[in-house]
């Protein structure tokens, strides 16, 4: 299959941008669309202005030797997007082909979907595009039977996402024959392609600067569905983490964001030697800045497995340092075997709790979450942990920290080793 | 594809006993040729003696509802395993098949090669079997020239492992209606298969105690092999746990030599505050004990992920508890914010060095040890952490057990980290 992108737009509400080189959420809306149509097609072509050469520069200096594309150069972008895409025909001869606009933003969750499906695709509810400046379709029989942006009564959206064919190019021609400017609405009110259904997904068309930011924030939200988080996580911190990420998600990178956290939470063990409240404070900061790294590389397309482990072990350390300062200053307040006792006891139960769950998933080959959903409803996650430790900071409280993450954090494992245990059977098949 | 097992034998050279239904390394012989063949095939044909039921009320006890299988019984044992073959023509009708014997264990390896393949399995470099005994092979052209015990020139040994088709019961029908007794080598002589290869691999008639005894050595031995050991597992503890294994291996379970493993570490833990060189040893012993589960497991393929799961869960809960032990009995010997501090640092590194590489599996979905061969060479596995703490107990040196164990577990973490850090790119792809 191929793909064909119309960017030969000029961005008049964007200041006359090449629309397709803004960054949304740390991404050039341009390569959100090569690397999420990556996996399916095996060659792009894209439609450029032959005024500007600015996207055409731009994909030479970053996708050339990465990706099959063609540029196809449109020299009279005035007569509209559907004799934009008309330019395409040769370029794609007689493959299916994937049809995108270069100013429409997509979830991965949607493109996955709408690959495998045929014709226009719509959105029957949508959750996230402005249906006001949207354009509407009214569906007959499984096919388009209006488009338009002015449409009163209609069934769905035109999310800008099409699966078509040569029968696509041969309709957008008639309508060139007949009329000077060629409108890819009126294209495929010719061509009445099926209509497909992918409801609820994010998509949007990014005409203004308002809508940029929109798209942004929607993707540092949605970057935070179903990641299983904590109590704490789920009501304090990622309300304040997407805040955070929303503002940083252009500038910095995921693994600039791991280190910030890392370094909060070393922050925070030093406190602990001057003030335990304001340790405790920070410590739960930097518990909140930990969900950034995550945030920013799901909403701007960059998580990598390495990420995933360096933040992972990066967490581990913060947490023994912050226990290792705690045990130093609980020192003179009860007698030192019991100290050391506890100590060690919090520190191997906290660090077990990520283990077990690791350890699980690499045994296992999948989630433990997702697969026991007991494990989910069990407390002492990190961020529930860390929460209570500031809390207990703030209570000026040293032993008792170390006392209640030994007991949480080691009957958080044995009550995973419990629930893993009684139903090792049937995770055995 | 089918199976069909030829199980109508007298297993004279074994007191007349049913050889199917032998203990090999704590499996019975037909139970394993069912675990490994199972994944291959479809149904299972068993040609078993009319004149006992042992063997079919085995197999309807234990695995009815699970494979699907048929019986067919063999009145006439006495005309010879070549007869006892064609008995299972109808049963098998005009399927490919699969034909082995009742009384030879395979590994794994070897069935996941020859289901491939087609013809007589043949060995061509044998490092198990015994050639005396063996039935030889002469090829000519890639097909069987003669086939028998005292062939003087041969090009392989028979693994007594084919895969035919209904050609295979035309030749078994040919030889007997010109004879009483027909032995399979005659239907092979008569057939004249391909041969295919699958050389170095185990594999083994099963006709006297011996045999009985020198498969079972060779399955646990073999269960050891690519294991990615460290430096003391390879050269003293494996060479300890693989005899207790033999020993142990028809006795009890994995789940049980697990259990068995961690009562001693927790018994070497109390031991410090007894005699800190006999806890040492223990200590090593239980580090010795550890291997024997996974050993056992995978010789009586039994291995489960739930049991991998457990196993190191346990694992970092005794080196937790002998680094407690140890640091409660140091605590006296040097100031007590040192101790603290060194003890945390000794349990952190500790838990590290497995969780780095968990976590690593969990994130890559592959073995760091498999993807980063530098790896390999860090010192520091556990194997050779419980060596080092071993020696320091006999010394008497507990403060530097613990200092020791600090800086090797966090070193070896940091290393890790350098290792898979300048591998990321490369590992994401």
């Amino acid at each position: 299959m191929k793909a064909v992108v119309l960017a030969s737009g000029q961005g008049s509400r964007m200041g006359y941008k090449t629309k397709a080189l803004l960054k949304v959420a740390g991404r050039r809306i341009i390569d959100r669309t090569i690397i999420l149509l990556k996996p399916h097609v095996d060659e792009f072509v894209f439609v450029v202005r032959a005024d500007s050469s600015e996207l055409e520069d731009y994909l030479n200096r970053h996708w050339r030797g990465k990706i099959r594309y063609r540029i196809v150069k449109n020299p009279v972008p005035e007569r509209g997007n559907g004799y934009t895409f008309l330019l395409a025909s040769k370029a794609v001869g007689n493959s299916h082909f994937v049809l995108t606009m270069s100013d429409h933003v997509y979830s991965k969750e949607f493109v996955e979907k709408a690959v495998r499906l045929k014709g226009l695709i719509g959105d029957f509810k949508p959750k996230y595009a402005d249906v006001e400046e949207a354009t509407k379709v009214k569906v007959e029989n499984g096919r388009v039977k209006d488009i338009g942006k002015k449409l009163k009564d209609f069934d769905c959206l035109d999310t800008g996402f099409f699966v078509l064919d040569s029968r696509a190019f041969e309709a957008a021609r008639r309508v060139a024959e007949r009329k000077e400017v060629v409108e890819l609405s009126e294209v495929i009110r010719e061509l009445k392609p099926e209509v497909s259904e992918v409801s609820g997904e994010f998509w949007m068309d990014v005409d203004t600067p308002e809508e940029l930011k929109k798209a942004r924030k929607l993707l540092v939200r949605l970057s935070v569905k179903g990641r299983g988080d904590g109590f704490i996580s789920r009501n304090l911190n990622r309300k304040v983490s997407t805040r955070i990420s929303e503002m940083l998600v252009d500038h910095i990178t995921p693994n600039q964001a791991t280190i910030l956290a890392f370094l909060t939470g070393i922050l925070a063990s030093a406190l602990v030697f001057f003030s335990l409240p304001v340790a405790g404070i920070v410590y739960q900061l930097s518990s909140i800045l930990d969900g950034i790294d995550g945030e920013i590389a799901r909403a701007s397309l960059r998580t990598s497995r390495f990420g995933e482990w360096m933040d992972s072990i990066l967490d581990r350390y913060v947490d023994f340092s912050f226990l290792l300062a705690v045990s130093l200053v609980a020192l003179n307040l009860v007698p030192e075997k019991m100290l050391l006792t506890v100590s060690l006891f919090a520190l191997i139960g906290c660090v077990m709790v990520s283990y077990s769950t690791e350890k699980f998933k690499a045994s296992y080959g999948r989630s433990a979450y997702d697969c026991l959903k007991a494990i989910r409803y069990l407390p002492g996650k990190r961020d529930e942990r860390i929460f209570i430790e500031m809390l207990l900071c703030l209570m000026y409280k040293p032993f008792l920290l170390l006392l209640v993450i030994a007991l949480i954090g080691n009957a958080r494992v044995a009550l995973t080793m419990a629930i893993v245990s009684s139903a090792r059977s049937e995770l055995e098949s």
